[in-house]
C-alpha cells in the first residue's frame, strides 16, 4: 500500500478519488469517462445485484433483454425525451472499419460502411422497449407486463467521476406496462419502497422517500418519484428514481390496448432504476480516513481472520484453529477470507483490511491458542475485544447485525442533525454555506422560483417527501404563498 | 397459439427460427441483426450463467467490468486482432445530437460534436484489457490475474439469425495472465472442460473437446481449443471457446513482468468465451416438432401442473391437494407452476407447455383425488403414467434426472450414428450431401488443403479432437501423408 488517504476534512472530494482506487474498487480506464470497475468493486455490485434482482422477482418481476443501439428516430418520438437526451449520447455513423493506405498497420473508418440511419447507444431504454411492447399487447389480457433488465448505458458526460457519473454505467431499469393509471402509480410506489428498502436494510443508508418538482422529472414522466441520502460532507445523492410515464411513451409508440369494455386505450407505464452510482453512495455514506466502512450485509469479505505467528510451527497450530472457525462461520453463510500471505506483516494487513473495509477483523496469535481467546477488531468503532474461543461464532453474529444497526443509526443521527429548517432566504443562503445537509424551506411552486435558487445558491429541490406535513407559509424568496416546506440540498 | 411448427424435416430452419419465436424465446427488433431476449428465454440464459458463474469461481475466477468503447487505436495495436475484427464493427464518431433545423421535431448529428479518435463498440475485450492490465502487472507476485466478465458485444454481422448470430449478443470473456506459458495453456484446457461438463451436465448435450487449425483460430492466438456440438440437422455448432494467446497481447500492449529470478519478461494470457448461441444449441439439440424439449437442469419451470375440473367447487377442492404439492417440490429446489388460468383449457395449455419444453407436466383431475392418483407426462418421449400421490415426489425426482440422461444418451447415439469415416474424397463430399454430420477424413496440415475443401464442400475443419489417435494415412483431397483424421463438418 501506498501513502495514507487524505483526511475527509482536508479535502473530502480526493478522499473520494483516492479511497474508490487505493481500495481496489475502480479506475478510470483509457477510453473518457468509462471506467474499470475492479474485481474488489465489482463483488459489491454483484451483492447488490443480487438483492435488487431477488427483491424484483418477488414483486412479480422477469428479467430480459433489448438491444443497445436505438435508432435516432425513435428518440425523435417523445419530445421531452428527445431533449432530455439528444444531447449527451454516443452516435454510432459507421459499421466497418479498413486499413489506411497512408499509414501501415492503420485503420481508418470506411466511408462505404455509412449507417442510413444513425444509431445511439441507449442513453435508458424507454424507446426501445416501448417499441417492442406495441407488438406484444392487444388486449387487457395481455397487461401487466413486469420486466426488468440488467445492462450498460451511455450518457456523454462532460464532467465525470468514478461511480458517481460516468459516461458508461451499469443499471438496472425496470419498464413496466399496465390498463389503469392507478395501477401504474402503485408499480411506481411499489418500485420506490423497494429501493428505498433494500438502500435502508443492505446499505444501512437512511433514505427520504420524495417526489421531483416537474423541473426535475426524468424527460418524458409525468411523476418521477426518488429516494435522497444524505452523504457525510452535507450533500445529497440522488440514490434511485421510479416514474410515473402516464401514456407518454404509449402515445409515442402508439402502444393501445383493449380493455374489458372493449373499449380502445393508450397502455400506461413506469420506469425505474438504480445504478452503479449506489457503489458511490455507499463508499461516501459510511467510510472514514482509514478507508471504506462496508455493510456487512454486501462486505464481499465479512470476515478476515489474520494469524501472528513467530515461526512455522505455531502458523501450522493457527492453521488447524483457522480452518474450524472458518468452516463454522461458513456454514451459517458468513464469507470468510483467512489472510494468511507470508509476504507481509500483520500490521500491514490490519492496514488493508480497513482500508477495504471489511466489518470484522479476528487476529489469532500462538498466545491465544494457549489462553484459548482471540481478539476481535470491528472496522465501524475500531474497538477491539478479547473473545474465547467457544463464544467467537456467536459474538461475530452479533457484530455483523450490531454494525449494520450502528452505522445506519449513524447515518441517520448525521441526517437529523443537517436537517435544517430555513425561515428566510438569507438563513438558507447561510446554511448552505456553512452546515450544508438537508434545508427544509418554504417554495411557491413556480419553476422559476426553483431555478433562480438553484442559479444564486447551487442548491436543488431534491423532493417534496412523501411524508410531508402540509404546513402553509411563506416562499423563502418571493414571500408568495407556499403550501409546504420542501427539502432543498446541492447535491451530487 | 397460432398455428403449429413447421415440421423439422420439412424445413429444419424454419422450424428453428418459428421455435425460437412461438416459444417465447427471442424476436427479431427494430434494430437490424439485434434480438430481443423475452423473459421466458431470458430466464434460461439466467440459469446457464449462474452456473457457469458459480463455476468459474470455483476455479479461482474473479468478475469485473471493463468499457463498453475500444479507442480504434487499440485495435491497431495487434495485427492479427486488427485484421479479424475491424472488418465488422459498430464505430461511433460523434457524441452529439441537436434539432434539425430543416425538419421540426428531427434530431441530427451535432458535426461540432467529432471525436477526435473513434470508438469502436467492443467486439471483444482483449485490447481494452490487456492496456489495463499493463498498470495492474509489475511483478510475478501480481501474477496470475484470473478475471471474467459478463457483458454485451457486438459485431457487424451480414446475415443473422436469433441465437445463433447476432449483431449484440450476450457472453462471458475471461481475460487471465500467467508467469508462465505452461501455465496459461493449463488454465485455457481448464476452462475448456469447465465449458464441457457445463454443456454435457446443464444443457445435456455431448461435446467434441479439441482445437482449431491455424485457419480457424481466434484472431491474435497461439492456439484456439473448442468445444463442438451436433445438431439434429447434421450440422456442427462450435459452442465454447478457450484461447492460448502466448505473448501476442502483452507484447502489444506492452505488459512486462519481473520474475522470481528478476528477469523482465511479456506476460503470457489466455482468453475463453461462451455466449448466448448456447441458446441456440440447446433449442436445436433437443427440441422436436411440438416444440422446445428442456433439459431440466435449465428449465425455468421444471413441472407445469393442469387442473381438470368441471366445477369451481371441484376446482377448490384440486386447489388444496395442489398446493401440498407443490410446496413439497418446492422444499426439494424444483421449480414449479401451477397453471390455473380459467381462460384456457387444459388441451390448449398441454400443447403450450409442450411447446415451451416444460421437463414435467402433472395433470389432476377430480376424478383423480378419488383415486389417489395423477397423471404424470415427460415431455421428451411423451410417455404418462398414473403415479400415486404418495409416490408422486419420488417420481417426479426420477423423471428430472432420468431426462436429462436420456436427452443426452438420444443426442450421444444421434452423433455417434452420424460420425462417419470417409476414406476418399468422393466418399466424403458424398456423406455431406447425404448424411452430413461429422466427417472423420485424414488432412495434409496445410491451409491451402483445408480452403480448397471449404470452397469446394461448404466442411470446415471443426477441430482436431483432444482424444485423437494419432494414425498415419493420405489426404483425402491431395494424398499427402496425413498423421491423423481431423473432424470435419459444415457448420453454424
Amino acid at each position: 500500500m501506498s501513502k495514507a488517504l487524505p483526511s475527509r476534512s482536508e479535502n473530502y472530494s480526493e478522499w473520494y478519488n483516492e479511497l474508490v482506487k487505493k481500495a481496489d474498487l475502480a479506475e478510470n480506464s483509457a477510453v473518457r469517462g468509462c471506467m474499470v470497475i475492479k474485481p474488489y468493486g465489482y463483488a459489491i455490485w454483484e451483492k447488490m445485484q443480487q438483492n435488487l434482482d431477488r427483491m424484483f422477482k418477488e414483486t412479480g418481476h422477469s428479467n430480459a433483454y433489448f438491444p443497445l443501439f436505438v435508432p435516432k428516430s425513435f428518440l425523435e418520438k417523445e419530445e421531452g425525451h428527445a431533449e432530455g437526451f439528444a444531447k449527451e449520447c454516443a452516435v454510432v455513423t459507421h459499421y466497418r472499419l479498413k486499413a489506411n493506405p497512408d499509414k501501415k498497420g492503420a485503420l481508418m473508418v470506411d466511408e462505404n460502411s455509412k449507417l442510413e440511419e444513425e444509431l445511439i447507444v441507449r442513453p435508458t431504454s424507454e424507446a426501445v422497449i416501448w417499441n417492442t411492447y406495441k407488438n406484444w399487447i392487444q388486449s387487457y389480457r395481455d397487461l401487466p407486463i413486469l420486466i426488468n433488465q440488467w445492462a450498460n448505458v451511455v450518457r456523454w458526460e462532460m464532467r465525470t467521476r468514478l461511480f458517481l457519473r460516468t459516461t458508461e454505467f451499469l443499471w438496472q431499469e425496470g419498464h413496466t406496462a399496465h390498463a389503469t393509471a392507478e395501477e401504474a402509480i402503485a408499480e411506481t410506489r411499489q418500485m420506490l419502497e423497494v429501493y428505498a428498502t433494500f438502500v435502508e436494510q443492505y446499505m444501512a443508508l437512511p433514505v427520504v422517500r420524495g417526489v421531483k418538482t416537474p423541473n426535475e422529472r426524468f424527460a418524458g414522466a409525468l411523476d418521477t418519484y426518488c429516494i435522497e441520502a444524505l452523504m457525510q460532507d452535507g450533500k445529497a445523492l440522488q440514490a434511485g428514481t421510479s416514474h410515473f410515464l402516464g401514456q407518454n411513451f404509449a402515445k409515442a409508440f402508439d402502444v393501445k390496448f383493449t380493455d374489458k369494455a372493449n373499449q380502445l386505450d393508450y397502455v400506461w407505464g413506469t420506469s425505474w432504476g438504480v445504478s452503479t452510482r449506489l457503489m458511490g453512495a455507499l463508499i461516501m455514506a459510511h467510510s472514514d480516513d482509514e478507508g471504506l466502512v462496508l455493510p456487512p450485509n454486501l462486505a464481499p469479505i465479512q470476515v478476515v481472520i489474520v494469524p501472528i505467528y513467530k515461526s512455522e510451527e505455531g502458523l501450522q497450530k493457527i492453521d488447524v484453529k483457522v480452518n474450524e472457525i472458518k468452516q463454522q462461520l461458513q456454514k451459517q453463510g458468513i464469507s470468510v477470507k483467512y489472510d494468511n500471505r507470508d509476504t507481509q506483516r500483520p500490521g500491514f494487513k490490519f492496514a488493508e483490511w480497513e482500508l477495504k473495509g471489511v466489518p470484522v477483523r479476528v487476529a489469532i496469535g500462538e498466545r491465544d491458542l494457549e489462553n484459548n481467546t482471540v481478539e476481535v477488531a470491528r472496522r465501524d468503532t475500531k474497538e477491539k475485544t478479547a473473545v474465547s474461543f467457544d463464544k467467537l461464532i456467536e459474538h461475530i453474529n452479533f457484530l455483523l447485525a450490531d454494525i449494520h444497526t450502528n452505522i445506519y443509526q449513524k447515518a441517520l443521527d448525521f441526517r437529523a442533525a443537517n436537517t435544517t429548517i430555513a425561515n428566510t432566504y438569507q438563513e438558507f443562503k447561510e446554511i448552505l454555506d456553512t452546515k450544508g445537509g438537508f434545508v427544509r424551506a418554504h417554495w411557491d411552486g413556480t419553476a422559476a422560483t426553483e431555478e433562480k435558487i438553484k442559479e444564486e445558491t447551487k442548491a436543488t429541490i431534491r423532493c417534496i417527501p412523501l411524508d410531508n406535513e402540509k404546513v402553509a407559509g411563506k416562499c423563502i424568496l418571493t414571500g408568495n404563498p407556499s403550501e409546504q416546506m420542501v427539502l432543498f440540498a446541492r447535491a451530487y
